[in-house]
């Protein structure tokens, strides 16, 4: 199991809360950092802007990543994770409210390892995400560099 | 919930029983289709050989691939996968006894988009592929076509 850091990229802050909840009762104990919008987790994960400098070799274990975002929307920064050498290995599941088709095969022709619509009931959400939590971070086997 | 047949590209006839039972005890219904090495499985998959003919638009809904396999390696079979623009598309899992780190690299690298070690307990096996299959069969979306 990693022990790594979630990174989830979300401006709702409904959504974040309800992630957070679903995370513990997923028994999920790694550190959830928030970006609020597509820039910022640009930003981050490239070590600009507002975090120039932070070592970028610390990276996430695992990327929710919301499409419908701020500033710079999900399918770009879906694009350069996915097209950098090192944060392509990290997995990225789309979490998101779109249930269009087309949004599904884009972000599979763009490398995102999973994608999952957002449940509209509250404790479905939870359940959801704490299942997804559970399979991405106890199951699943992420590179550890 | 994807109604798709599973194709799982495997040699060895008990891991082939083991998940089977785990399918069915993650009341995963969906057809199974084995292909028991990596030059069979192309052939499936790209309808050539013995599949000559086969209508290719009848993809799996989620590939479980060991690495390990006769005749054409599994890593052969994901790239073959994940360079074609329609296949690409369908979620391919690694199902491996390999704990090595740099299979892991190479998986995600490639384009895989889960890597499961296979447990060697028996119960722990079906356990994790029946939580597997849920994930990818109940909660992912796939795509439609």
């Amino acid at each position: 199991m990693t022990t790594k850091y979630i990174l989830l990229v979300e401006d709702n802050p409904d959504d974040v809360l309800l992630t957070r909840r679903a995370l513990t009762k997923g028994h999920i104990i790694n550190e959830l950092r928030v970006m609020e919008d597509g820039a910022k987790a640009l930003d981050y994960l490239f070590g600009k802007g507002e975090f120039k400098g932070r070592d970028t070799a610390d990276s996430p274990g695992l990327i929710l990543l919301d499409l419908k975002l701020p500033k710079v929307g999900g399918f770009e920064v879906l694009e350069a994770i996915k097209t950098d050498p090192f944060l392509k290995r990290v997995p990225v599941v789309i979490l998101t409210s779109s249930r269009q088709e087309e949004d599904v095969v884009r972000g599979y022709d763009m490398g995102a390892n999973s994608y999952i619509r957002k449940p509209v009931d509250f404790e479905v959400f939870v359940e959801t995400v704490a299942q997804m939590g559970m399979y991405w971070l106890m199951m699943n086997e992420a590179p550890t560099e």
